[in-house]
């Protein structure tokens, strides 16, 4: 039943006709392009458009700008038509682009010509905490003789604002960011040694809200265009250490990881699923009719710098299911804006590290190690509490099974050694 | 001693030649140009660039952008020596502007004919809490039990970001927020019972800095442009139910106010003074040699829509200076780029609320009336716990006395009643 594509689509790619993701690239010196993805090739979307392929609603200068926040802000229709459109392109039955040679050359670009940038520009980030199995873990490693979720965590989708301006495109080194760290006379100022990945998945806001008004959780598809990778590195001890009591700063600040392809929530709508059930009941405003979480597998893989002088693949530290999520994007955009809060085109909304019940599935070395006190064993018999110079992070994600499987792509980054005082 | 300028500057103006403060302002429908407060009067800087009349490092286009960040990123010696030569211009023995009766006709407006803007599209904005005062204030109103100021208070700025997004203003209408409080038998629904004001001063990145470098606290006249003054507009019962574990934010992202007038750290310069001895010493990059305090009187005014209706003006209900807070800005900076964070043109780093060490020195009403338990009594006999609908604030500032006294201007926000849920 699938559709297929006269682009080669190889098996196991991330990027069949059913994804389409959108991005944002760079070929060579050239400007940067609003693209989408299939098998190993991209879609130059200004290309298309400088040749009449797209829609006429779709103004070809918002396709060749510094992010895709233009197009985006024109709003859920052209999103989804210039998807549609190009899924009519690229189907096997279709030969308008195909059987034209020359544009099949401008329009069709091999990915790996291509730099992937950062695909928006982000005016604000919040960061929720929104796995009950998260919160959990982190409630009774950081206060093991109270109650593991605080009062308020199942009443609303509890988040904080990050530092938008340090948001970083998928490749980009993470150098360990000294700070103030505890210390039994006072604080000690050294690097972090307790670098540390979060694993979760970010809605990427398409048309914002004025000051003032609300986005109805019911709304949610009108306002988000889809979802990326979020990294949201992490060094502990400097938390620990500052975040009382306005919440994580330096800790969290020094960088954030996000994936390159935004894969549209009209891509993940046969991945829609019930949210778990919410107990106690929630407030009206975060009430809503329709299913709004969604099944998609999230994983964790490492590589450290001896694995990759030895050849050896990144492994896989954790998996788990995005669908386990207590609260969803569409809860946690109606609660951003219920008081008020206007939204732009851009704003990146993250999940909160994802993990799901048990150790195995935990989205942080935080959880995977206890804090550190259960350490993983690499395949080259190195020990890991925390991250270690040279250790690479890669976070993948799927959707689906069999031909319909499709994938996020992946966000990596690697650490580099901190600098000199 | 004061250098006169042939244009009026009435007594107890705040825009004396010594201040020069930048600003952004329309006229009518026209493009949003620079602009620079001189009296009653404004130097539009883009008309005075279109003639010839600044300095040839500084293009026209810059001048006339929604927002300053292209022109401040060109740099101090760009931003000083415009303000330099615009002192220049309108000096009383200087006949070259003053002289030419087209240009003057050109180049200065009257205030009253513009509509003043948002100066800076802020990247990023992180809010201090540092004042000594307010802190210690703060920890007796919530932690009545405990030490008032947290072991990490006195080893590193606290801060945490706010919504770039929702800055406003001077002038905007404030909407009374609602949101989730405590209640008895789990949160309740509300608009807030618990409107405040927070007076504070902010700080504009002129110079950014790259992602992985640090900002020296002696550096921060090379990448601060000036000062202006912040209402960080706070829900109280709402912030009260969210903010544990990860820290304040549907109780103040509803709305921050801006004054328009960005007052220069060159205007500033002879209002320097040592800041307040920390003790215990704190870590190398938090130390500078130089004075980095300012001494600016600041005062909040409040007016009820009643006492507007009696022709009764704004009244005082606190009175600080700026140079009583424990941490100083070059702190904040260094700190804030301590683990490599980088840092954007625009960018802002509020204070947090100014408190003195006496209850009348208050910067906010939770401090004032002691979380409402000792109410103010406005003029008209009408008692404030918290603000009510309607009620006008306004902050002012200040600096130095007699002929060489200039101000910051205000800013100023109105409460409307809350929407219908």
């Amino acid at each position: 039943m699938t559709t297929r594509s006269w682009v080669d689509v190889p098996a196991g790619s991330p990027f069949p006709l059913a994804n389409l993701p959108y991005g944002l690239a760079r070929r060579g010196d050239q400007d940067a392009h609003a693209v989408m993805a299939v098998g190993e090739h991209a879609v130059d979307l200004h290309a298309a458009a400088c040749r009449g392929l797209l829609p006429a609603d779709v103004p070809a200068e918002v396709l060749a700008q510094s992010s895709l926040n233009d197009l985006f802000a024109l709003g859920r229709p052209v999103w989804e038509g210039v998807r549609r459109r190009v899924a009519q392109l690229l189907d096997v039955h279709e030969g308008e682009l195909r059987d034209d040679r020359d544009a099949v050359e401008q329009v069709l670009v091999a990915q790996a010509d291509l730099t992937l940038l950062l695909p928006v520009a982000v005016g604000d980030y919040v960061d929720f905490y929104s796995s009950i199995h998260h919160a959990t873990n982190l409630g009774r490693i950081l206060r093991p003789d109270g109650e593991p979720l605080l009062a308020n965590w199942r009443h609303l989708p509890v988040g904080y604002h990050g530092r938008a301006g340090t948001l970083v495109a998928s490749g980009t080194e993470v150098v360990r960011p000294r700070g103030l760290v505890a210390g039994d006379d006072g604080p000690r100022w050294q690097a972090t040694d307790a670098l540390d990945f979060e694993l979760e998945v970010g809605a990427i806001v398409g048309v914002g809200s004025e000051l003032g008004t609300r986005i109805p959780a019911g709304s949610v598809e009108d306002h988000v265009v889809g979802l990326v990778l979020v990294n949201d590195w992490s060094a502990r001890d400097v938390q620990a250490y500052e975040y009382q009591p306005l919440g994580p700063h330096l800790g969290k600040s020094f960088a954030t990881s996000l994936s390159p392809w935004i894969v549209t929530l009209d891509a993940l709508r046969p991945h829609r699923v019930p949210a778990p059930p919410q107990d106690p009941p929630v407030a009206s405003y975060l009430r809503t009719e329709q299913d709004t979480a969604y099944t998609i597998e999230l994983e964790v893989l490492v590589q450290s710098e001896q694995m990759r002088r030895e050849g050896l693949e990144p492994v896989c530290i954790s998996r788990n299911d995005f669908s386990s999520m207590y609260w969803t994007i569409a809860q946690q955009l109606a609660h951003l804006t219920v008081n008020g809060a206007s939204t732009r085109p851009g704003d990146l909304l993250a999940s909160g590290t994802v993990s799901g019940p048990v150790r195995e599935e935990a989205g942080s070395l935080m959880e995977l190690t206890w804090r550190g006190r259960d350490p993983l064993t690499l395949p080259t018999g190195e020990r890991r509490g925390f991250l270690a110079d040279g250790d690479r992070v890669v976070l993948r994600a799927w959707c689906g099974q069999g031909d319909e499987r499709f994938g996020f792509g992946s966000v990596m980054g690697t650490i580099a050694s901190a600098k000199e005082d």
